[in-house]
């Protein structure tokens, strides 16, 4: 079924800004977007970089939805707004808030307005570490394994270490914390009058990646969560054993949201989702087509048939959820916990003397340069010239068998290894760490013959894009569209306002095509296939567990 | 026996320049010194970087003798010249010349006047490497190993590998060459009007260290020559079988020379030897107390009771030769094949964006700040912090066991590793390559207790030297001459002049004593114990055969 002249609005809530992405229905066109920058967040409030506190308050997610609906309308012609018939959102995740028992986020309440812990607790907070700790130890020794679908490790940035840690170290909070919520859930409820944490929608994406939840249990057990603590345990009752994909509507625009943002009261608005899950589906996943989020890390998507996947648990990967990315599908998740933010850390030790050694005015303007002359450079150099082998595990390693406390390598080096070798190799690192991801899922049963990129380094670095096809023998395509995660909300958008029946009609017709493909060079193929072999050798010593 | 107002002169010819150096032999006072570049190597001349080809002109050699020791004179007092007893040489080495029958380097004669291959062969030329593995492939398959007493690896920087090389691959020159000549060897005779390749005296150094001579073979057989290549066995009976210690006097200074150089003729000259070993002389070496010549490399001198050593051979080290260093004792020879080069290595990769961003004017300034502006930030960081562990074989390694494809390497590495960070763990990783040295030597049964110190490295980097002391375990000293090889020289010709009856008696009263010692602290010992742990097991993983 198809609609002309009907739009839906895609909401996308990145790590620093919301940016909502208008597009038609029919052909996928975008029609207009609007960003805006969270407020409190661009000034630096209620995170501590020493801890890795990082924290940001449900007033920067309101005013910036406001903001950046209001942008996207003002760049479309005149009349769009009516045309509107369906919103969805992806935001990060886990981004849980403790919410009182109307699913209100504490820090909305004037007690808590200005507690970092009544806050959004943002994807990248570390603070609990020692929490997921605890719950891998029971998690592993319980009778019922609750993190196989997880890839068998619990992570410090997920919901429930997250709240643990809150509910211990912050007595006042404990006190009037009721339920809680995850980003894309409570927005969600929010515009469509109900927050209610027993009722309101839960996305199946959210839930079954990050909080344990799975359709033969629901969420862990209440006496699971009590050994963990009793305060976990008496929050469980007040929370949610169903959830949804996010082809589902969640409800409808209220009348009073409908006038904050310019709409019409009343169109649907689908469930949410993760980010990246959305962007997949932006980015035109399907079997056998790997969908990578590539920015300071990545964020590898795949689905497979749940027949073909049958009872086996993957192990070693960030979750399997039915219908977390495509409905009807196994929705998996894994990726590499630093990919660009490898290329950054390079740039910045060589900015080392520019930053202590040279005046302030001509600091800025080398810097910036450093990675485009590093680039032109090393794609001179042969494969395999230097001798350089790099491991890029500098933030650890999330894929396959997450384990932060890993770190990076660099091997090969003489006298002669310039700059440009060391970049090249720190390339091409990445590339082999996206390899060991491939080989890792095959063995898992879960074939990929192809490559969607999507995010920063896919659309601004051809050599890091051509290394990569190199090094994996494999084709990779660039999304033509830059906000894959929003156009992905807004097919999700469409699919709930019943403009198509399902997420695949709704690919076919607002897919936004690629830009470029890269083809691997068999010569290049063949030489980084020895690499990779140097590569898993220094990965093996770096950890003889899991390699 | 001592003498009032006598003075020897050390010359010491290093890779760039000739040094004299005046030394008062009743109190070791040194009165004045002189250097002269070697004015065609200033140019660049006869080298060829991209093949690592180095080539010194003999004429160099001489102008930069007459220039250095004109100089010296001038610096002194007047009347000094009439009160020089003795003069000795020390010398780079293995730096051969090939020479024609009356001993005169090829360069020297009109033919081959611009010929590198009938110049010196500077130690650091690496053109000769497949011929050092021809004759280590041979040596080791021999009846006698003639090896044996070098470590058990011969190398392309020894005189055997350079002269089979160019007698294959320059038919001119291998049709002229008579004989070769060590540096050390060729301008003793030449000032002691004997060049003589038959009969010339040859130093024990250099012979011992470099040509496989050994007092039971004097030189490898003429059929294991002939085996290598009949050019090189037809050499043998215009070479030598006899060596002599430097504590010999070589000859008198001819009346010619006595001109040139401003001297009285017939003033003993001592035989001379390559320039660590004289150095660790001039350092005060004596069993037990190693020493180190450390710059942009390491050369490390020690000496053992022949009694104790009996019939042993070191295996992994650059040779043991019987009063190569001091007369009666088993003069050894190790060293790490990069030190001071791998920070001037990381100085150089922290200088790219300089070079290649900024505009000249501000580039040497800034470059030149880079390593002590980092040593300051170094020295604050907490041994053991960072979590960074280095292989300092930037350039191979020399010992224990001589391979010249080894690689360095930079392990633990995080997105938060500064370049501070790691420009410590690189000194750190020169430290425990000196430790693993040191370690090898004790199984070998060659204790060391303490350390003297000379060199660039030793004079100017505190932070260097204090990690290599807490490293150590062991306390440094730092050699308070600035001179020490040319200072060794000089007790040379002390004794060859027979103002002294033996070195350890010219030490006592010629010695410079010491500027600085520095003792390990026991709580960073301790920490860098357990790194070094992680150093073994990463050269462990670079070279399986030798960890």
């Amino acid at each position: 079924m198809r609609s002309t002249n009907c739009y839906t609005i895609g909401i996308d809530y990145g790590t620093d800004s919301c940016r909502a992405l208008i597009v038609d229905c029919s052909t996928g066109r975008e029609i207009a977007s609007g960003v805006m920058e969270y407020p409190r967040w661009a000034q630096g409030l209620y995170c501590d970089l020493t801890s890795n506190r990082y924290r940001q308050h449900p007033l920067d997610y309101i005013e910036a939805l406001e903001g950046a609906v209001a942008c996207a309308l003002k760049n479309a012609a005149p009349g769009t707004a009516e045309n509107v018939v369906g919103l969805c959102f992806d935001t990060t995740g886990s981004t849980p808030v403790l919410t009182d028992r109307n699913g209100i986020p504490l820090a909305l309440t004037p007690a808590f307005a200005g507690d970092p812990d009544a806050m959004f607790i943002l994807w990248k907070d570390h603070t609990s570490v020692i929490e997921a700790e605890e719950i891998n130890a029971l998690a592993t020794s319980w009778s019922e394994n609750y993190i196989r679908y997880e890839g068998g490790i619990y992570s410090s940035e997920w919901v429930w270490s997250k709240v643990l840690h809150i509910l211990r170290t912050n007595s006042a909070v404990a006190k009037a914390a009721w339920a809680w919520s995850e980003h894309c859930d409570w927005i969600t409820g929010l515009i469509t009058g109900n927050t209610s944490p027993e009722t309101m929608k839960r996305s199946r994406c959210a839930a079954g990646h990050k909080a344990m939840w799975h359709a033969s249990w629901g969420l862990p057990s209440e006496t699971f969560l009590e050994r963990l603590d009793p305060l976990l345990a008496a929050m469980r009752p007040h929370l949610f054993s169903k959830t949804d994909t996010s082809d589902t509507k969640a409800g409808t625009l209220t009348v009073e949201w409908a006038k904050r943002l310019g709409l019409t009261a009343g169109i649907s608005v689908a469930v949410g989702a993760i980010d990246a899950h959305m962007g997949a589906v932006g980015a035109g996943i399907a079997p056998h087509v790997l969908t990578r989020i590539m920015g300071t890390s990545t964020c590898d998507i795949m689905v497979i048939d749940p027949v073909l996947l049958g009872d086996h648990c993957v192990s070693g990967i960030c979750g399997q959820v039915d219908g977390s990315v495509l409905p009807g599908y196994i929705g998996i998740e894994a990726g590499q916990s630093a990919f660009g933010d490898i290329y950054a850390w390079f740039r910045d030790v060589l900015a080392w003397p520019l930053r202590n050694l040279c005046s302030p005015e001509i600091v800025d303007t080398a810097i910036g340069q450093i990675l485009p002359r590093l680039t032109a450079e090393a794609e001179k150099i042969s494969p395999g010239k230097s001798g350089i082998v790099a491991l890029d595990w500098f933030n650890g390693r999330r894929t396959p068998f997450a384990n932060q406390t890993l770190r990076g390598a660099l091997t090969g080096l003489t006298l002669g290894s310039s700059a440009p070798m060391i970049f090249r190799a720190l390339v091409e690192a990445t590339a082999f760490g996206s390899r060991a991801i491939i080989e890792h899922m095959k063995q898992e049963g879960i074939g990929i013959d192809a490559i969607n990129a999507i995010g920063g380094i896919s659309q601004k670095s051809p050599f890091v894009m051509q290394t990569l096809a190199d090094v994996l023998d494999m084709p990779i395509r660039v999304v033509r569209s830059e906000q894959a995660c929003a156009l992905g909300a807004a097919m999700f958008a469409a699919v709930a306002a019943g403009i198509y029946s399902n997420i695949p009609e709704a690919q076919a017709a607002m897919g936004s095509g690629y830009t470029a493909e890269y083809k691997p060079d068999p010569a290049r193929t063949k030489i980084y296939d020895k690499l990779y072999r140097q590569y898993l050798a220094l990965a093996k010593f770096t950890d003889p567990e899991h390699n």
